[in-house]
């Protein structure tokens, strides 16, 4: 067996997967403020018409343009590899697979979704794409994919991460980028903000306002979104399809999947066409992975509910700690959503998928043992992926079964160094919602309309 | 045409290919502070004795062991590019090609002989590596490297890079090496220069001193060099040799090589192999470049120089400007030291290769357009290369000739983003060496033996 499985340009899958067309409860609809359901037109002035189509189709598989497949080239197909050296420092009975998706010049599988929305956009008529960025993976991702199209794009960085995290706003300089702290004085929504509290640090669910406000406010610009949403995990199927030709070449199939989830989308590109495949019966353990400070799949109910804080989207039914929580302060911070996407969401509700939630103290110890065997630094948020494949390691040993393991190595931690110094330096606590928090935090969804649940 | 022509693990080359087999001039022997040559032994406590006889070598192709190939899976072999965006954007007759090592664990070539040395250590009995490094680049890949074999690392950082570029020296901590501030008080080296000047900036001349003190006072540890030598030439030749298979996929023969420059390992294993064609006939321009503020190369003497400011190391035939030479703070800390590799040398000296300098700005210049069209971010030394192939390019637009142009990408710039944004921001100024400052800094060779020039 070699280290690593390569695929040729020619092997970039042509298609996206779509689940909606698979599963076994139809995802639920979002509602407006009246509670009935929204369609396409309610979405127009956010999102470009092409993507509303792709959020709303029910088509198994979705043809990828031929641009978007030239723009993958530049990292994609991702590697495959095993984890050799992890496997021997482990020493469990485990064959342990990772997709890297590192290697992309964002450093994440963010662009495999964000070059995909800046071609929709593009072909579509749309100039400028605004968004907003907490660490800024997501909003990196954005402006090299907005630089490969012609596009503009504008960034608004949580203010509190736009000046402790300096690099990643430099790199959307690169690109070209303008990326602003939010909240900034360009917005009504920012202003508001900023009149009733000038210091404050901002939040995402403030900076999601204001990209918003200047899509809906200017007919050549719309908004982009880079998790959560049907379309995004849509387009990071590419993941999950080149893993099942490269386990394929490797001889292998998973017992075990694993991936970190946030919002759900690096989980769900790895995921989904695996949860394929045991709809039709494979036995196979899918584990979406979350922080313990941000339980949204492992402890928080299944509601309808807001995706931001001041309640401008749509409510979707979604595992979700309310839109008004504010999580603690992690290093992941890719994981700090307060909901979960829907479709990755009702999967869980329908006992597809197998939530598990880590503390970030044991998720560190785990990516230093990686990067000292395996070479790689992770990202904050790889590392929950990694502490997972840890935990099923010593389960398979303590059961005295062997088990492949294949997960998602999301993104490098090449920019995320100062917690991992922190680690080191024994500065970091662990973080673990009480009962009462999780009641309290959960009271801003009261009266919210009820999804439907298995066998409800 | 793909984008890129990706490898699979069993086509990493299986040898090195020594190029001092095939030198038209022989190279000419380090000599002592007698003026005689110098032997193994005399080496033998700082170099294992396994690597002084590589680094004397003069068999054509020497194997690379099973254990090295295993550790060179884990991001060799390197993908090969053609930058047809970044073509497109130059609209020049020219076909782009280039190998992409910042894919690397630590985002450069460098690993390519720290994994190697690292390894011919252990195998030697070593317990302990010392080394040390400007902005950090080079340490950190020893660091990496380290961990793979289970060697201690100790690593001597400028002081001034140590406290200004925070984040490889965070990198070599969670690969578990030891990273200190150079001066500093561990070495007598360290106590004589602090004592001298509490606050000295510290330099690479003192460093290097610090970690070759150590390594002599200890029979477990011995000392290690990232570039310069014949054995770190010798081992980055997988570069060049894995670029020539995939070129010859490609359908294609480079007219022009380039590579950027300052100790000369990254031009040297790419170039090296088409170096040996050059030699046997073919019609190839190959190109180091160097920055305008350290133009080795291009303006200074080849005479015989110590490798270090402290005359610690041998006297070297090469490039230099002059031991006691204090560069100017230029973005691209990889690229300011004062010689260059006697290998390289030779073969300038030799006619065989066509040096250029560039100013900085113009190399953000070139650098930003790629991020913009190819995606990656190239490090500030990688930025120099570019900007010889732009020139290159346009040189071909104006000859009305076509041309493929092959190069190294020798690494990501995500470490190294400020430089950017004062190139953005307006801030850099340019340095240009006038020809009073030449005569001063290369006085300090005087006296020095000369060696033998072409025809001389």
């Amino acid at each position: 067996m070699p280290t690593k499985i390569v695929l040729n340009d020619d092997q970039i899958p042509q298609k996206w997967y779509n689940i909606q067309a698979d599963m076994p409860t139809p995802l639920q609809p979002p509602l407006g403020r009246d509670g009935n359901p929204i369609g396409p037109d309610d979405l127009a002035p956010i999102f470009p018409m092409n993507l509303i189509e792709q959020e709303m189709s029910t088509e198994r598989w979705i043809d990828i343009p031929e641009p978007i497949l030239d723009a993958y080239s530049l990292w994609r197909p991702s590697p495959l590899y095993r984890a050799k050296e992890f496997e021997k420092a482990l020493d469990c009975p485990v064959k342990i697979y990772y997709k890297n998706e590192g290697v992309s010049p964002a450093g994440s599988h963010k662009p495999n979704t964000a070059i995909a929305q800046a071609y929709y956009n593009k072909v579509f008529g749309i100039k400028r794409l605004t968004t907003e960025t907490g660490a800024g993976q997501w909003g990196s991702a954005l402006a090299m994919s907005c630089a490969r199209f012609g596009l503009e794009c504008k960034v608004f960085m949580v203010r509190i991460s736009f000046e402790q995290k300096p690099f990643r706003k430099l790199m959307m300089a690169v690109w070209g980028a303008n990326c602003v702290p939010s909240p900034s004085e360009e917005t009504q929504a920012g202003r508001n903000v900023l009149a009733r509290d000038p210091n404050t640090p901002g939040a995402l669910g403030i900076a999601i306002s204001e990209a918003i406000e200047q899509a809906v406010d200017d007919p050549d610009t719309r908004y982009s979104l880079g998790s959560v949403l049907n379309h995004v995990m849509l387009h990071q199927t590419v993941i999950g399809l080149e893993a099942k030709k490269q386990m394929e070449l490797a001889g292998d199939y998973p017992d075990v999947i694993i991936g970190c989830a946030g919002g759900g989308s690096n989980f769900a590109g790895l995921a989904f066409p695996y949860v394929a495949d045991k709809i039709n019966g494979k036995e196979i353990d899918i584990i979406p992975v979350e922080p313990k400070a941000c339980p949204t799949m492992t402890r928080a109910p299944f509601s309808y509910d807001h995706g931001d804080e001041a309640e401008m989207t749509p409510l979707m039914p979604m595992h979700s700690l309310g839109h008004k929580f504010i999580p603690a302060p992690i290093h992941a911070g890719g994981l700090r959503y307060h909901g979960m996407a829907p479709l990755v969401s009702q999967l869980a509700v329908d006992g597809l998928l197998a939530p598990q939630s880590y503390h970030q103290k044991d998720c560190y110890e785990s990516a230093i043992l990686w990067a000292r065997t395996e070479g790689f630094i992770s990202a904050p948020e790889t590392s929950h992926a990694i502490a997972a494949v840890v935990a099923e390691a010593k389960k398979a040993k303590e059961e005295g079964k062997e088990k492949t393991i294949l997960f998602n190595w999301s993104g490098h931690g090449l920019l995320d160094l100062i917690g991992y110094d922190k680690f080191i330096k024994g500065e970091l606590t662990d973080v673990e919602m009480s009962q009462e928090e999780l009641d309290e935090w959960t009271k801003c969804m009261e009266g919210h309309p009820q999804p439907m649940t298995a066998g409800g």
